[in-house]
């Protein structure tokens, strides 16, 4: 669907102190569907997670070993949620983490575990038994890629972002997946951010939050919020201590390169598309509006069709029919740096604007002129291919 | 892209005491594109309208002139919205109401003004006059299918519903259009309800709103408000008073009728998907769940797929993470009459659901078990031809 080679890095090493072990456990294909990051011992870790009233058991389990500060490792496993299982997928998850902990001589407690892919059918757990008995108690994996590979569902490229920490040694690496179901009410999908960092928990908790809420809590593919969105840090502590301040810039660069990474690859998307509005009130109203117009599927085909269609982009703004204090007359509409509203192009203008369009990737920019506030969102174009692999995928 | 010659009533006349006029002006094409209906005096008229923040001066001047409850005349015009045209567009829809009034012999306070279509261009006023100069003062159209097709845009047929009202000689006939940009907040599209019924203003303002907020109000396309949504009803008293229950009855038969019409013809739709709640703490929380459900591409995709996926209905249910209340150990989740969750089909009972899933009406039953609220919303299915038809429209 997508050709974006250099969406990832192939030298991408983990931070210094976390291995991965990367297997097939035969979910559904022969592709890996399991991946295993561990640190040598409990180190401080933060969670987000999805706010969905059908959240997984892998969620339940992970927000309660989370609740310290602190995990040794983390499990992933790709093609099956295990979400909608009742009784035995809480019962499953909880062997899956045993089973990890096991392996590693680690406490159960401090595993970490997430799950993505079809929602309802219950864990082959003969196979993923058998699988992990194959795992070594030291893990020697040090390569990104391949961890991000695993957690592949319908994505089509692995995902991964590193940065080094501003005036120190430290680096921060992440991996992530999601293409559908997207529209994160905290965090998105599934996404690790690993740093060799040293940071206490709660410090980490904080700079995670900061930087989950303008990057993978501002991306939207499609409006629907999974049941499985985890969103985990981890920080081995093994290059040494670094500013707050630079960890959280660091952690923020990484995750909105995955962020843009899942935005690009939505399913079926052609199109990046960036909405930038400011002079709002307030941050959250910038970002009710970014999400308005990147969510309409009016604009969103309208990009698709390289149709510089600002109508469309009015109509979404003014869906957000609460905001009494956005007036049409005051707003300004640009695509790219063109102005296209009020100030209308001719024809011929609109025209050269549709070149532009049909790049592959498009900034609706809103000016509400009303205050200080501001915000970017990130999304795709609906397109035939979104349709295509959402009505033949599963069950 | 639909067939459903049964949509409409070929028959169907107005109420007695309302006469139509329609016509070509060319905003477009050569098809009709203008209708006005009217009655031979002021008579009590309700109106509800967008609740966008770009709301068209259609919208704007018409809440103006239901003010007083009453109005002689309707003037819509399709193929143009007349919307983010600044103070030209609202000079011109003054003018529209102007020139209805002058060739009806009326007050221009007493023209309701709607319109309908591309977004951001304003009006062709020259070839406007020049049609409407051709209007009789006296209307003499007494068919409701023509008045309906002047509506149209990517409309694939013209919307006319009627009922009689219980007990009475009176009758309600509904013309509406709408198709896309249709998530009402309130009403939706254009719809207009004509009733021969004798009865105040004020009865028919409350009549109204009941009607509207569940039919519809219950429609929901691809969850995009329209800036020109208008539903208004009008009153002419010919066949006398009638009991204001029958008379609501009555208005919401034909609205529901409209209302899933639009739903059955939304653009590119192949499938109706009717959704209903129940078991809800009450009938606004069932709705709030019914629309995250009909509107989630997730599921209006799996549904263009004939797929029985009950995960995404799930998943669109959890979506609604503010109401607490929501367990997902007690939610039932049925397609039709057969239950898919909790209690879990094997894979041949799901393939014997898929030939339910490939009509061309889908009923997808949620049961909360929480209390006795209850809703029901239309919307239809996300197919390649609404992403074609929306990629490729306008500018």
């Amino acid at each position: 669907m997508n050709s974006h080679p250099t969406l990832s890095n192939d030298q991408v090493t983990l931070p210094i102190g976390f291995h991965a072990f990367v297997t097939n456990l035969g979910i559904r294909d022969n592709s890996d569907d399991c991946v295993v990051i561990a640190a040598d011992r409990p180190v401080p870790t933060a969670g987000m997670f999805t706010q969905s009233r059908f959240a997984g058991p892998s969620v339940t389990i992970s927000r309660s070993h989370l609740a310290d500060g602190y995990a040794q490792a983390m499990v992933v496993i790709s093609k099956n949620a295990n979400v909608a299982t009742g009784e035995i997928g809480t019962r499953d998850a909880t062997e899956l983490a045993d089973l990890v902990a096991e392996r590693l001589v680690a406490d159960p407690d401090d595993i970490v575990v997430a799950s993505t892919g079809v929602i309802g059918r219950t864990y082959p757990m003969d196979r993923i038994r058998r699988g992990l008995a194959t795992m070594p108690a030291v893990l020697t994996g040090r390569h990104a890629i391949p961890a991000a590979r695993a957690m592949m569902t319908t994505d089509t490229v692995p995902k991964v972002a590193e940065s080094s920490i501003e005036g120190t040694d430290a680096r921060v690496v992440g991996i992530a997946k999601g293409v559908g179901m997207i529209e994160p009410d905290m965090a998105t999908m599934i996404a690790v951010v690993l740093t060799d960092a040293e940071v206490e928990p709660d410090d980490l908790a904080h700079a995670w939050h900061d930087a989950v809420e303008t990057t993978f809590n501002s991306v939207s593919i499609d409006t629907d919020t999974s049941t499985s969105d985890t969103a985990v840090v981890m920080a081995s502590g093994a290059a040494g201590p670094v500013p707050l301040d630079a960890l959280t810039m660091a952690l923020t660069a990484v995750s909105q390169e995955l962020a843009i990474m899942i935005a690009r690859d939505g399913e079926g998307a052609e199109t990046l598309i960036e909405v930038h509005v400011d002079g709002a009130r307030d941050d959250a109203q910038a970002k009710l509006v970014a999400k308005s117009i990147v969510n309409s599927p009016l604009v969103k085909t309208a990009v698709h069709g390289a149709d510089p269609n600002w109508g469309r982009v009015a109509m979404a703004i003014g869906k957000c029919s609460d905001q009494t204090d956005i007036d049409p007359d005051r707003v300004i509409i640009r695509f790219g740096t063109t102005e296209v509203y009020p100030q209308l192009l001719d024809d011929t203008e609109l025209a050269q604007l549709s070149d532009y369009m049909a790049t592959d990737t498009v900034v609706i920019h809103v000016s509400l002129e009303i205050g200080d506030g501001e915000a970017r969102v990130w999304g795709c174009d609906l397109t035939d291919g979104y349709v295509r692999i959402n009505a033949d995928y599963t069950t």
